[in-house]
This record gives structure tokens, C-alpha cells and sequence, in this order.
């Protein structure tokens, strides 16, 4: 085994200056579902490739897409040793709603060892902990213990959505042995973990218009349909008293789930009770004759992310209004494929149209299959060693339920399976106001991967 | 009958500052429901106020209230002659959706004879109406044909919510033999027609609050309720699939509607596709069994005037919001009492609450039950008359699907009737973007109002 204590020193000395780098990278709003902040954007991923100059990587470049630039960087001065594929994204999610941050979402606040912003966890603390590392053993040693490419993409909170050609495109510049993400939560904070299977994901958005302007609706109220109501009904329609997916053929194809599997995901310590109290709910809700886990980890979903029609401010104001819509993702296991189970809930609602009303689904594109890694990957065994070794407990194989589409990208197009090697942890309010990462876990993180890399280092070919 | 002419004269050569006058009111942006913009409320009762004292109305006055303020004024100077109480309002409904207006909602734009404002038609036209005709009576001949009181509040669009101390506690100011509205739009621009009754009104909100924060919808879906979920399914439980209110007690102890009522209604020249064409919707839609007239107008509905949950920007937002909400309003017919039927809703929707949500609701106050005036009430075929004058057409006699609080509440306060007098009509888009007034309706009815008062001063006691 390498002896890294001299890096790992390093980067704790470190820490002040990798602090004030993640303080500026957030300070940029880089929402890449909103044109409004195209510009953010691009200026996160000028950071990124800056970071990767100064870090001594070499070819490093801003590549077009049809969306948001990738940014990728190499070094390859490591000849019969392993190649891992760095992966991590520079994009954020929306801040909204602003009002219920408690310091600006896009400037970092410190309060209690957390740092607060947007994208602090997922990803730009995260994605900076590889660079930082890679960036200590070349000021060390001049190289580094194994061959290293970098992949940030900008648009990993909008499915990924040009990534796919833009891989497919670079198979040579990205060859490596495995991916090693620096996406993808770990589970709980309070028990280390190994992500090795993710839900897909797949979008649309549901529009129902009724009158050709808002109406009043004393006026007109019982005389025509109202958009509200017939959305409403639509989308009590999705689900059946059970909680389950009302839609014809939405459960078709599921890859059966072994009984291993359903056990070992029943072994997994877990105080149902002490989740909900962290999420504020008052008890768990879902498809019947699941388990909370099961819901989550191997079973689809069908949710709504927004709704929105008529009058929301204050007072009120009685209005017919001529439109309403809804935002809808469904979390998908292995077995679905995204683009039909999009259509196979655009038919549904487009079908089940009452009079009075035109009903318009508009497909998003850019979903993702489910991805899980195989069990027996080198490339995550030494992930378990390595955090056994840093966090002083072995972790457990959890699964995720929520989406990183590189996983089945990566598979398809370049053949390798992706290792999740994160530092967030999934209590960290991401997707939520008052994003946070624990700046322990950003000093833990760089010790990991510098511990992950000398010991890959070993394995040469 | 009084020779008018001079009068009508004089109220044509005056329309260039009337129509300036009514530009400068909607101006004022007197929105009632929302408290930013108390102070154009307040600003608009004192432009009303200066233009009763303009006019030469005495006893000028602008009375607070628990909410907006009440301005009235009087003239008692005809001994022997009936007295009229004018009501009318100068609050308007909120401009929302800005973006969809085709020039600025609070600065009056004329095209093509019609003033473009909020407020235009609904109620700042119509009740600037009679104040010109007494002006235009005091200048001419130093008096008016008959008492006159006039009130006009600032609340009829959050249903007139504190009205009705304020008429209980000025019944000597208030005492007349009717009351003249220059409120309650007629019902086509192409049929002239007088309202003989009115729908009540009452409204609340409800809310599903499930878990203490936003989530992401991957990693927390199919764990937790969803509450636009929950939301959609109790809005989806509130009608059958006939189209009727599926809420038990909702028609309990309607007041039975007669066949001769019936028969009027039928006999009333209506064009369903002319309607729908005009208002833009495909098909008619509501309670089956009814026609369209009748769901309008003497059957109570539940509408939906607004729903908000999640994220609504651009692109998506994968999150389960913590909470989602509705604002509900029911029309009513004569037999429902307002306040119970909201309570018959909110211990619905509060009894429907699955598991992992609370569910509150906003009973809103201000609650009006349906009125109707005596099918044999002089000042009604007064109105037809004058109608049938000045628009050459016998007016039919219909219905109001709309509500105004003040035929219940001066009926049951002051014991008077409500004849319903007013000059806008029902297409001009109020409570909608790009509401407008017609110029010429200013006029017709300035000539209407001053023929109106003459008769009426014609019937000494």
C-alpha cells in the first residue's frame, strides 16, 4: 500500500484554501433547467477548467453541446497502471422558492462546520475533492498514482441530457478502466454506505386548456369546464386507491428482483421512525405492500413535482382561468424504458380527455434508464476497503433512489460500470432550500480519494 | 313624463370629461383581495369622495370599516318623492396575469371605443354613471328629481366582507325605498336584459402539508405522501363524474325552482355555440341533466380558482414539495346558507386526509347567499321601460350566475329591494386580462339613469 500520509497532510494543511475555492464555485448560479441563468452556467464551467489547469491536468477543454458545455481534462503519465473516469456535474438545481433560504442561495454562509448554498452538495463540493486531490500528488510527487480523465458535465439536474453524444463522440478521449464518481450521495450521514444501483428517470408536463381566457366564474361558472378540475382528475387518475401506477403497462417488463436481493435490502439497518422525523413527515406513505425501502430503492414511482393554474396570491380572485399544467418525473427500475413509459402516460392522459377541454402532454426528453453496478466489481470492493479505512466502519451496499443517468450512459456507450464515490450525504437538503455539505465530509472526501487512488496505483496491469 | 332633453344634452357634451374622469379613476389601482395595494384602495375612496362633492351631493363622507372604506353621500332635497340608495363599488380584482394584458392595466388605453383598464367595466364605468347624471341634474336645474343616497364600497370583489355592520349601523343614512345598482353587468352587449337574481358565494382554501421540507423526488419518492398527490385526489373527490358536487348536504334544502321559472329560462334567445365561440371553449361542460342556462344560473357549482404546489418555473425541479394548495369558491343558489356550506366542505376535505399529510382549511369569511327581487317590483319594470327607451329592444329578464352581496344584505338590513341597473355587460372581461369598458355605454346609460330618475320623480307619495 502507497504511504499517502505525506498527501493526506497535505490536504488538511490545505483545507482554508479548498474552503475558499468551493465558497467562489458556489457563489456561481449555475441552473441548468433555467435559460434565465445560461450565463452562470457557462461561468461555472470556465471555473472548472481553470481549477483543472491549475491542479496541472493536462488537455483540458470546454467542449459545445447542443445544451451546456462539458468540461474535460487528462493525465495519462501512468502506463500500465489503471485509468479511472472522473465524473461529477457543475450544474445546480433552482434555488426556489428564495424565500425559505436562510442566507442567499448563492452565497456561501459557514454555520455549524456546514457550508450553506446551492449546489454546496450535490455537486460542486463533491467534484471539487477529486481535482484537489489529483492537484496534491502532482504538487508531491509530479504524477499522479494512476491514469486520470475528467468528465464535468453541466447538465446532470436536466437528465444529462447531451451527454449521451457527447460520449459516444469522445469514446477515445474518455477510455478508461471503470468511472469513479464524485456523484451520487452516500445514503445517511450516520452510516456509511456504497451506492450500487440508481433509479431512472423519465419527465413530461401535462397541460389541460379549457376557455380561450380566464373567466369569471360566477359569470361562467357551470357553464363551461374548468381546467383545474379536469387536471385535478387527471391526475388523481395516475394512481389507484393503493398508491400504485393506474396506467396500463407501467409495471410491464419489471426485471424480477431476487429474493437475496429483497433480503439483503431487509437487513439493512434502518429506524423508519427516525427518517420520517428527519423529512418532517407524519408517517410514510407509498404503494401498499411494499416497505418503506423497497418503495424507494426497487419499486417505480409516479410523482408530481408542480401544479400550477389560476389564482395563487393573496385574497381571492374567482376566475375560471383558462389553463393549468403539472409537472410530472416517474423514477424507473431496470426493465423500464424511459421513452415508453413517457408515452405510455402521454397516451393515458391524452385518452383520458373529457369534453370541454383540449388536454397536451409535452414529452421531456433526456431521461435515463436504471443502472446497478455488478455485485462483484473491483473497482467498489476497494471503495468499501477504503472507506473502512477512513470512516472506521465498514459500509453497507445501499441502493438509490434517485437518478445519476451516467451510470447506464457509460455502461451502453463506453462499457465500463460507474463506482459512486461521493462525499454528500443525502441529508444535506439538495433539490431543497438550505443546501449545506459538511465540510468535514469535503476534508474526509480528499482523504478517501487520495487513499482510492494510490491503492488502485498498486494494480498494475 | 319629465322632458329630459336638456340633461341628455348636456351629458353628451360633457362625455370628453367624463371619459377623462374615468381614465384618471382607473388609474387608481384599488385591488381590495391584496393588502400591497391598500393605499390605492384608500386613494380611490378619496376620488370618489371629491367627485360626490363635485357633483353636489351633501353629507359627503369615506368611513373606515374593519377593512376598506365606505363612501357615501346624500340629497334629501325633494320632499314627497322617492328616495333611491345607488350602490356601487370602486375596488376591482387583481391584474394577474400581467403578461397577458395588452397595455398596462391601471392606465386606461382606448382602441376602437372601448376604454382598456382594470376596473373599467366591473365597477369604475358603470358607478361613475350616476354621479355624472346628479351632477349634470344640479347644475341644470339646481336639484334632482328625487332623494338620492349614494354608497359605495370598497370590498364588493372579496364579497362585500364587512358591508354589512356598516349598513346596520347607518340605517337612518342609508333609509331609501330601493336600492339602484350600478353594479351587476348586463348579461350580452347584443340582448338587452334586466338581472333579477343573483348566485351567493363562499369561498375557502385548503392545504396539504406533508413533509417539513421540500424533498428530492428520487431519493425520497415512494417513501413519503406526495401532497399535490393528496391534493389532486381530494379536488378530484369534490364532483362525481356527472359533473354535480360530490360533497353529501351540498344540495340539501334547495329552495324548489318553479316550472314557469324553468319555462323563462328556456324561452330566453341563446346561442350555446355563439356563447362557447365567444368565450372560447370547445364544448360546454358541468352538471349533467341541466342545460347550460340552467347550470349558470340556478344551479350552485364548486369552482377551482387557483392551485399551486411544487415547482412551476422553467424545465423541472424534481422535488416533493412540503405543501400544496387550492382556492375553492361555490356559487350558490337560494335555500344554501354560505357558511354552512363551507363548513360541509372544509369537514370533507378534513375527513378525506390519507395517512403522512395534514390537510387545513381556510374558511373564508365574507360569504353572500343568493337574492332575487319580486318578479312584480316597481322599480324593476321602471327599469325595463327606461331600457326599452333607450336601447329600443324590451330587455328579457335573466339571471346572474355572478354574485352581489348587497341584494341579501339590503334586503335583510334595510328591507329594501335591489333593482340592478348597470351598464357593463358581461363580455367586457372583467376579472380577466384586458378588461374594457364601451364608451358608448358610458353614454347610454348616463341617458338611461337621468330618464330612470326623472320617472321615478314623477311618482310623488
Amino acid at each position: 500500500m502507497s504511504d499517502t500520509a505525506a498527501i493526506e497532510a497535505k490536504l488538511k494543511a490545505d483545507q482554508p484554501r479548498h474552503v475558499d475555492i468551493l465558497k467562489r464555485f458556489v457563489a456561481i448560479p449555475s441552473v441548468s433547467t433555467d435559460p434565465a441563468y445560461r450565463q452562470g452556467v457557462a461561468d461555472a464551467a470556465a471555473f472548472v477548467a481553470g481549477r483543472l489547469r491549475e491542479a496541472g491536468m493536462g488537455e483540458v477543454a470546454i467542449h459545445p453541446t447542443d445544451g451546456h458545455p462539458v468540461v474535460t481534462a487528462s493525465w495519462r503519465g501512468a502506463p500500465g497502471a489503471p485509468t479511472v473516469l472522473v465524473y461529477g456535474h457543475y450544474d445546480v438545481q433552482p434555488p426556489d422558492p428564495a424565500e425559505a433560504w436562510r442566507s442567499p442561495p448563492f452565497a456561501a454562509e459557514i454555520r455549524d462546520g456546514r457550508l450553506y448554498a446551492r449546489g454546496a452538495s450535490d455537486d460542486k463540493g463533491p467534484m471539487l475533492i477529486p481535482i484537489a486531490v489529483a492537484e496534491a500528488f502532482m504538487q508531491a510527487d509530479g504524477r499522479l498514482p494512476v491514469n486520470m480523465v475528467f468528465l464535468f458535465e453541466g447538465e446532470e439536474e436536466v437528465s444529462s441530457a447531451h451527454l449521451e453524444p457527447f460520449v459516444a463522440a469522445h469514446r477515445d478521449l474518455l477510455k478508461a478502466d471503470f468511472t469513479l464518481s464524485a456523484d451520487g450521495a452516500q445514503w445517511r450521514a450516520d452510516l456509511p454506505s456504497v451506492t450500487v444501483a440508481s433509479r431512472g428517470i423519465c419527465a413530461l408536463e401535462v397541460t389541460v386548456r379549457g376557455p380561450g381566457k380566464d373567466l369569471h366564474s360566477g359569470r361562467h361558472g357551470g357553464a363551461v369546464a374548468n381546467p383545474i378540475q379536469v387536471l385535478a382528475r387527471l391526475m388523481a387518475g395516475l394512481h389507484d386507491d393503493a398508491g400504485a401506477v393506474a396506467v396500463r403497462g407501467f409495471y410491464d417488463g419489471l426485471d424480477p428482483v431476487s429474493e437475496a436481493e429483497v433480503a439483503a435490502i431487509a437487513a439493512i439497518p434502518f429506524d423508519e421512525a427516525a427518517y420520517l422525523k428527519e423529512v418532517g413527515a407524519p408517517e410514510g406513505a407509498g404503494e401498499a405492500g411494499y416497505t418503506l425501502l423497497q418503495r424507494n430503492w426497487i419499486r417505480p414511482t409516479l410523482e408530481f413535482n408542480g401544479v400550477h393554474g389560476g389564482y395563487t396570491g393573496a385574497g381571492k380572485k374567482t376566475v375560471i382561468p383558462k389553463e393549468a399544467s403539472a409537472k410530472i418525473t416517474c423514477r424507473l427500475v431496470p426493465g423500464q424504458d424511459p421513452a415508453r413509459i413517457v408515452d405510455l402516460l402521454a397516451r393515458h392522459l391524452e385518452a383520458a380527455a373529457p369534453p370541454g377541454v383540449r388536454v397536451s402532454v409535452k414529452r421531456e426528453t433526456g431521461g435515463a434508464p436504471a443502472y446497478a453496478i455488478p455485485a462483484d466489481h473491483p473497482g467498489l470492493a476497494l471503495s468499501e476497503d477504503v472507506l473502512e479505512g477512513v470512516l472506521g466502519r465498514r459500509p453497507v451496499r445501499v441502493r438509490m433512489g434517485a437518478t445519476i443517468p451516467i451510470g447506464d450512459i457509460f455502461k451502453r456507450v463506453l462499457g465500463i460500470d460507474t463506482v459512486f464515490f461521493s462525499f454528500a450525504t443525502v441529508d444535506e437538503d439538495y433539490h431543497a432550500p438550505n443546501e449545506f455539505f459538511r465540510l468535514s465530509s469535503y476534508q474526509a472526501g480528499m482523504i478517501a480519494w487520495a487513499r482510492y487512488l494510490a491503492r488502485l496505483g498498486e494494480r498494475r496491469g
